[in-house]
């Protein structure tokens, strides 16, 4: 059979889109369907009914990953692809959503086309890929490669003082099959970039190399609260001036360092946090990449030394918490060349890139051969509302993921 | 008569400091009440029963302020005293409570030795002293002397929203009494300093002679939410960022300015607050106080010029809100040194000396001569559950107290 002339149908994909997008749905056409919350439960219930119908078999494990497998011509692992369907709190409606549907796309396109293949094929949503609410994240994927036992995944604590078990139990998702025995033929992950550089080259499919090392840390800071009226400056032991000048020297390491280096202070709670109170408390976290791990490891030592230092000088003590540590990930080259040669052969402009973000396809390729396919981000915007790609875009990326496991499932 | 040898019953006085304390307790010997809350509400309760049982004749103003009388030989304007019971979330028992319940122990002293007074003599409690709900803090006081006209400070809304009108009616104590026209003779508080200095020279009494000026102001600062990972550095808008720019800026202009400014960042919050997220929006406070207002406007003036240039480098933009401005007030000299004489006297160590907080008298001073006395805090420490007083500076304070308001009210 040629299957040269295989495509998506973009309009029935973005209807998935927009139909999945209403689901937690937020002002700006966003989306805030944290991970394990009930309108991640409303999302997951959708997805699983778009799959029940078009007869894929289901496996939910004890983390609340769904795997749902379309047979081949003969048993064994599957082809797999897929992705996230939980948001960040102020997030948009392609993060994660758009390779989760894009697989059932590529499904449906072989259904209706007649197409049977030689491996199964299979089409995932890993949980809590975001770790907005839960640290770290990327866990569902983890303890789906048996990166972290269940046991210890299911005990994490959210932002909400909830824990992973119980919220799984809650919502209806804490499956009965085994986590990190899964066997899984080769992974590709369609994700939207997230970042500018598709756009800014006009480019419109990124072949991922591989994935930057995120470090991820929390900090509590205890200083001691008094009048900020009576206290001499010399005598304070001011727990929010010294969480402001670590963030303040988080951005001066990023510029020191320069190149793929960035670091981020994104959260940061004062005690008692009142106008006229020095603060006794600070919790902050910070949030490193890199896509070299020599790097990334001097950038977290730079930092501790800091610390050391403004510990002493303000007289505050500082814990610190390991919320997520991964190495740079690299992808696998047989992926990453299939992604620039099924791109090319459609007609797409293509470039290897590295990932500046965290994804599922870099724990599944701690157990089989993954990659990603990329497409552009408006302005490089994500972790946002304003979050776009253009059906146009989408629609290349889907039909690059079509070919691709096509082909891998033939192989 | 002889008063020489009149001296306050500091059993008396300790247990009504300890029992007003157990209302809006807190681990650690602490105090959470929060001005209009219903912790609030109890402690007013008990000192309205307190006052009642010392059959004083009670007003309640449409702040809530709360005035009760004792009759002099002649009527006419009051000498009074007072402070206020409102604390921080994480107080001590002996900010504004002292001053108050002191001022019951004077009544009852002059009652029991069945002494009359030329001019009457008043106790007073100003609502939300601290502004730790509601801004400005000495709301009560500044609405009380005619400063802020009461449908104003009706519409205040607090940090959980709620209206100062609304929570006055919730807790039963808008009064029906007018605002900003009852005569007073003249005015003294009893405070504990807050402060390191009685304490660090082993001096019982602080004759206060002016109160530093206060500017209090909120900034929100925009910038743009993105994804932690892939937003380069140089593209980043981190409201995040550029709050703890302005918090390290302003310790380092305190440090500049030196002499008696502080500057402080009590108060900080971040949107949407999540770890991989550059944080869109920003919100702190800064509280900058010195005893000299040129000095305390080139404070603000030197601050103001760096948030315009944070807000150019970093590309957000910064809008700011005034919550409270007091200049440095000066007390009156008759007072002053009446507070030292007395003190002397008694045969207690005393000296001049500024306050580095607000206080409710400063307000007074609007429309009287008006003064106060300072006893010494343990460690310097205030707005905190350490906050100590030892029953002997507590007796020492009240003592001078005793005697100033019979001399005043006799004079």
């Amino acid at each position: 059979m040629n299957l040269e002339h295989l495509r998506v149908d973009i309009g029935r994909l973005m209807d998935r889109i927009d139909d999945l997008a209403e689901l937690g749905a937020i002002g700006g056409n966003g989306v805030c369907r944290l991970a394990l919350t009930p309108e991640d439960k409303a999302g997951r219930d959708r997805v699983l009914d778009w799959m029940r119908a078009l007869g894929l078999s289901i496996r939910i494990d004890g983390m609340g990953n769904v795997v749902g497998v379309r047979p081949g011509r003969t048993p064994g692992p599957p082809v797999m692809t897929g992705s996230h369907i939980d948001t960040v709190r102020t997030g948009g409606r392609y993060d994660g959503n758009l390779g989760v549907l894009a697989g059932l796309e590529v499904i449906q396109v072989l259904d209706e086309a007649g197409i049977e293949t030689e491996h199964p094929l299979a089409v995932a949503f890993f949980t809590n890929e975001e770790g907005a609410r839960f640290a770290p994240d990327m866990m569902g994927s983890l303890v789906f490669v048996g990166g972290m036992d269940l046991d210890v995944a299911h005990e994490v604590v959210g932002i909400d003082g909830r824990r992973v078990g119980e919220c799984l139990t809650e919502i209806g998702y804490l499956g009965e099959a085994a986590c990190g025995q899964y066997p899984v033929r080769c992974f590709v992950e369609l994700h939207v970039e997230q970042g500018p550089v598709l756009e800014a080259e006009s480019i419109t499919i990124g072949a991922v190399e591989r994935v930057q090392g995120i470090s991820w840390s929390e900090y509590t800071i205890r200083g001691f609260s008094n009048h900020a009226g009576t206290t001499p400056m010399r005598l304070r032991k001011d727990a929010g001036y010294a969480a402001a000048a670590v963030a303040c020297e988080v951005r001066r390491l990023a510029a020191r360092m320069g190149g793929d280096q960035v670091g981020t202070v994104g959260a940061l709670n004062l005690k008692p946090n009142l106008v006229n109170v020095v603060p006794n408390e600070a919790v902050l976290t910070v949030d490193f990449r890199n896509t070299d791990e020599a790097l990334l490891r001097a950038a977290e030592a730079q930092l501790s030394a800091f610390l050391d230092t403004l510990s002493a000088q303000e007289g505050v003590e500082i814990s610190s918490r390991r919320l997520a540590r991964f190495e740079p990930v690299p992808f696998h080259e047989t992926v990453i060349a299939g992604v620039e040669r099924t791109a090319r052969d459609l007609g797409y402009s293509v470039r290897r890139m590295p990932s500046g973000a965290g994804h599922d396809a870099q724990m599944l390729a701690r157990i089989c051969p993954a990659g990603m396919i990329f497409v552009p981000s408006a302005g490089g915007i994500s972790h946002n509302v304003k979050e776009y790609t253009s059906p146009d875009d989408i629609e290349a990326g889907a039909n690059v993921l079509l070919h691709m496991l096509t082909e891998l499932a033939e192989a």
